[in-house]
């Protein structure tokens, strides 16, 4: 290649030896004084203050040594249903009797206060740091979001500022005694990750959770995941194939017939009769969604040696669940994706529960 | 609320103070070693370099004088279609014999490569800068992916580095004449967006058009982007709905009969018989995918007075094109897609060249 430009420079692909290569960003927070010079209030002495084991890490680990397990949510691209995952993980672990702790660390797009139902709701600190807000007794939720004055407002961050407010999140927060740490984080292997990466390997953390979507577009990005995971020493604890197709009850089904002239005539009703007398709602229509042009989650997961956890299917009304912040296990609404989303979860327990405890 | 940590301070949402803060990212790029700072070696040299206007910025306005048009493609959320929709604007206006350059500024995950047929090719580097990869005679492309030795591995990059690629896209990449640039962005309101914004404001840049799913989830990012553009003074050219809703062939459905106990069995055959004698083709089934609570796209078009394009249905044969790297308009293969994608792009043509031609 002629062009090679700083990309193809040594560390491409390489945390420990980027993170350390005293960036000013990188150098802000090993510095000790991260929260000023993540708000950048005064860069000169954030850029010539001495260099030194970080203080607040250690304040980190103790913060988190009343939380047994911790999982991150991954995903190498946006949009795949990793939030909703994070949510629904939460809910089926809490709707268990877990005592559940959920951290959205996705500055720029927080999703997880409307899924959870808790829109406009605000965080509150006591003399113990910052207060979750609270679905349930036993499932407390952490985000950017409640902060933010207006939630239309856009948080034009750079790196070292959402470095400094995830750390004040693992920091600050009282979560109390915690089953399970659930970690939102947005898509990609930038500064959030780096970040989160660094500031949870000294505290044991249980692993990540993959989250795609069948199509190769996203199975590459998802690639590049799973090697940050193994760079940064972060055991994969599996894929999750997310949106593989869409399974509907027929009823749900809308039917046109498009003539040559590219008129519509809806044909729902005639059609629906022809064919259910009695059995509506046992018929399913199941249609491929994304083209998997590479043989999707599992192989992938095969060819890099981490656990496939299963798929799931593109459910409107695990969407709809989504929408308006609650669960779909507590209701027989999610009927296509609760029960695969149920067996996935059943798989992770597992996997933490039986190797830590 | 209690807990006004540093997500609250005044720049929240408000780009041209945060961008000049005089974060170490920041300044390190307007002191004028841009290329330096961002990959870091030498971080000291950085910090103290001295203000002022940075020339980059004249090379990069220079570079950009041979460019008639140049559009941004954003979201607020991943996952969206973005990508996808840049690349068969790119492939559509190409087709009408426009001279068309597609930049890629997701440093992360470089989707573009692979959706423009191009994975595995390499840029080349001349007396007149790196020049991209073409498609076709009147397709240039460039994207990170080209320098990536691995497309495995992840690019684990702070936002100063990104940053400095980005620049050294705008500034080193010789295009030639081009009728239109398209800006393929990652999603999000971070780095990347604060720098382009910055690096192509003196270039009199067209505007940006916004994608988006038609569920509040994403439409809630979405307003933050709009926002972003605002505050950044980019026009919107138009808001698009992506996934709205699945319309399908009725003979590419799967029909499964769910019995009680789990057990499923394929009816398709029978309803198929039953259903299409002669005329399978014509009939398509409709299913939404997303639920949309607060309206979809377009009524948050309309609440934010920016144009609302239209909307385009989730079509496994547009997923395919893009997995596949071909335009979906040279074909009838994108049959359920292509007609509302065509709607949009004369759209966006008519107000761009109208305006300024």
């Amino acid at each position: 290649m002629a062009a090679n430009g700083s990309a193809q420079n040594g560390s491409v692909g390489d945390v420990p030896e980027d993170a350390n290569q005293h960036c000013p960003g990188t150098e802000a927070e090993t510095a000790g004084k991260a929260a000023a010079c993540a708000g950048c209030p005064n860069q000169q002495a954030c850029a010539t203050a001495p260099k030194g084991p970080d203080p607040d890490l250690v304040q980190i680990a103790e913060r988190m040594q009343t939380v047994k397990h911790k999982i991150l949510v991954l995903s190498g691209k946006g949009g795949v249903g990793k939030s909703t995952f994070a949510s629904q993980l939460s809910f089926a672990l809490a709707g268990k009797d877990k005592q559940v702790g959920l951290l959205d660390i996705d500055i720029c797009g927080p999703s997880i206060p409307k899924m959870l139902g808790l829109e406009g709701q605000e965080i509150h600190q006591s003399n113990l740091g910052w207060s979750p807000v609270y679905v349930e007794d036993n499932l407390g939720v952490m985000s950017i979001g409640f902060m933010l004055p207006d939630p239309d407002e856009a948080v034009i961050w750079r790196g070292p500022r959402k470095n400094g407010l995830i750390k004040q999140f693992l920091k600050d927060v009282y979560w109390g005694d915690l089953d399970y740490l659930i970690v939102d984080a947005p898509p990609g292997t930038s500064d959030e990750h780096i970040s989160i990466a660094q500031y949870l390997k000294a505290t044991n953390v249980d692993g990540a959770i993959v989250v795609t979507t069948p199509q190769d577009v996203a199975i590459i990005d998802v690639r590049k995941e799973i090697n940050f995971c193994k760079k940064v020493g972060i055991p994969v604890l599996g894929v999750v194939e997310n949106m593989s197709g869409l399974l509907q009850p027929l009823s749900s089904l809308t039917f046109k017939k498009i003539k040559d002239d590219g008129e519509e005539e809806d044909v729902t009703e005639a059609v629906l009769r022809e064919l259910l007398q009695s059995s509506q709602e046992s018929i399913y229509a199941y249609s491929e969604v994304f083209y998997a042009l590479g043989g999707g989650a599992e192989k992938m997961a095969k060819d890099m040696k981490v656990p496939f956890l299963g798929r799931v299917p593109l459910d409107p009304q695990l969407s709809r669940a989504a929408e308006e912040g609650r669960s779909c296990f507590t209701d027989a609404s999610c009927r296509s994706s609760a029960p695969f989303l149920n067996k996935i979860i059943e798989k992770i327990q597992l996997s933490v529960e039986t190797e830590n405890e």
